[in-house]
């Protein structure tokens, strides 16, 4: 079934977008009021579902790569998007039929349809992570062996850059040091595939399940205890595994640093009642490893979210600070992930960490009671 | 005229290009046996004046960018020229007549040649700094106001990338990053340029002048006082300046580290005979300032070389050790570099040196007598 996305259901994707980021992707602020803005010289953009593609449908993969810092300061043209598509199509010599999201926690979730309404074609529904991820690597993408080359890079001032390479690592340590050249921001489009080989490699739905969630957290905006109900029974309905609520507290340390244009840090949480041991989320852009003590509790590729505890608001890094008052919720990721081989590049290893991945519902056996 | 360059011609070619590299661009060695290889399958490389060419010639510029000492350890493909070539014909959709050199220093005055034999064509008497510099925006094509992009990048692992910027600084930019990701070191083709820009932008005849120059320095290979007289002779019939004795003695200190891809350093010399004052010379790739406690006694654009004392051979700053006996000369460097819109991006202050250019013939009041 083909759906309509308007300027209404913007808000209500972004703020979905920020709580599957995971800490990560990047503030989406600025991206979604460009996105309000080219949704509204049109009657919508088509969210087309992975299954309706033709097999040999073209599609392209669209949006931004860099250190998501830059993107508030060096604010996204509203052109971009449809310059990088057109760039992309006078390199490979063919009209691409729809768009598709690198992944769709944060901006990344806007930055196709943005693309898609100048070019009046499509968007799948879907994308290529189910959450925020910082490597190209790591997208189902590449994962389900799309080549990410023949590919297009722009920069904010207009310069072009084509990378051709014969896997996604070298592609992405490629790509990563021309974005540093290239102001630290730039937009990409790359990883182009036909319709049979995105069915085989996307999360499927997951744009119309981020602007369902988005609407639940605005609509039902309540304090965890209260919210949490609502939002378990919308991931129960979902490709993602159950809601969990891990912890509840203030957040009493917090340190970051940006290294190798990475965001590195972590997070202490102390409960709002003491004695009750301190829950440690380790940070690399997104939120990847969430441990009581020695015990670990949740780890990438499942997902770990940091919401504001009064209003069930989801919080990127960037944001936390000392005594903010927040729940740590944990989502199974999708059954992807799970695959052997997408393992090897999102488990907690591919980021340095030195324990093995373990699903998040066969760990959590202690839970802080959700109450305050 | 043209000129038939032979298996046998580059040997010599290589060795002035050590020279006229001033420290820098690299050891042409391997490069030396790679073009030598591609000679002895044809009967030559044309070289061709570039007063000669059709003022609506294609001619490309092809060579190595990166980090010299990275070319010691990943040996040059032999095909590599040839396909970035290719690469770039492909991609601008047309067949390029002649090819020329970066620069005439180091192992770059080579490269174009091994293309050349390979694709048939002839390749320019000339190059695009009479010397070695260590960036993109100095090359006499770019300040002559020649377009760098769209130019084509390719690594050891035949990987590909293209560029397309606004100006020369940030296609060096871009490209600096790249060849970080890339390994180390890429070959590139860049700077297309018609005939008649070339014309306007080349140092002319310096290929023919460093097989010259390796002659003499190879048939009347001597110590610096018995050799002088003949590359004093040689540079006096050229377009470049006069050559100057600026001091003979030992190294008695050398010190070089690695910053931001260059290698950064100095040396000290002392004079055979004390008591005598020490000259200093300053290196970033190349030896750029040289000095007799505060007074300069030549500095870059103008050519400084060290050679060594017994048999004049040139060193470069990477074969700098403790102890040595050498002679630093100078060249006054070719009177385009000596305009204004040149000392913009060679003078020492393009550097980082707090110091104004003074054409070296304007500095060296006082001379070591060349005696040992």
């Amino acid at each position: 079934m083909t759906k309509t996305l308007r300027t209404a259901d913007v808000a209500d994707l972004a703020l979905g977008a920020v709580f599957l980021a995971t800490g990560g992707g990047g503030d989406p602020y600025v991206t979604r009021l460009a996105t309000e803005q080219a949704l509204r010289g049109v009657a919508g953009v088509d969210l087309i579902a992975a299954d309706e593609l033709a097999d040999d449908a073209r599609i392209v993969a669209i949006g931004g790569v860099g250190a998501p810092t830059v993107s508030l300061e060096l604010l996204p043209s509203t052109d971009d998007p449809l310059r990088v598509l057109r760039a992309f199509e006078s390199l490979v010599g063919y009209q691409v039929d729809a768009l598709v999201s690198f992944e769709i926690g944060g901006a990344n979730s806007l930055v196709p349809l943005i693309a898609a309404a100048g070019a009046d074609i499509p968007v799948v529904d879907g994308d290529g992570m189910g959450r925020a991820l910082p490597e190209a690597q790591m997208m189902t993408y590449a994962i389900g062996g799309v080549s990410p080359t023949p590919a297009v890079v722009l920069d904010y001032a207009g310069n072009v850059a084509t990378l051709s390479t014969s896997d996604t690592p070298t592609y992405e340590r490629h790509l990563r040091q021309l974005s540093l050249a290239m102001g630290g921001m730039v937009l990409t489009a790359e990883h182009p595939m036909r319709g049979a080989q995105l069915k085989q490699a996307i999360i499927p739905d997951t744009l119309s399940f981020s602007i369902q969630l988005g609407r639940v957290l605005r609509e039902q905006r309540a304090s965890v205890p209260i919210l949490f109900g609502a939002l378990r029974s919308l991931f129960g309905h979902s490709i993602y595994g159950d809601l969990h609520h891990l912890y509840s507290g203030k957040v009493t340390d917090y340190s970051s640093r940006i290294i190798g244009g990475f965001d590195l840090g972590d997070v202490t949480i102390e409960g709002f009642v003491q004695p009750c041991p301190a829950l440690k989320v380790a940070i690399k852009n997104e939120y990847l490893v969430a441990s009581l003590g020695d015990q670990v509790v949740a780890s990438v590729p499942d997902l770990i979210i940091l919401v504001d505890y009064e209003t069930g608001t989801p919080i990127n890094a960037e944001r936390l600070r000392y005594g903010q008052r927040v729940s740590v919720l944990a989502v199974g990721c999708p059954e992807f992930y799970r695959q052997a081989i997408a393992l090897q590049v999102v488990a907690p290893r591919a980021f340095g960490f030195e324990l093995d991945y373990v699903p998040v519902e066969r760990l959590s056996q202690w839970h802080q009671p959700l109450t305050a």
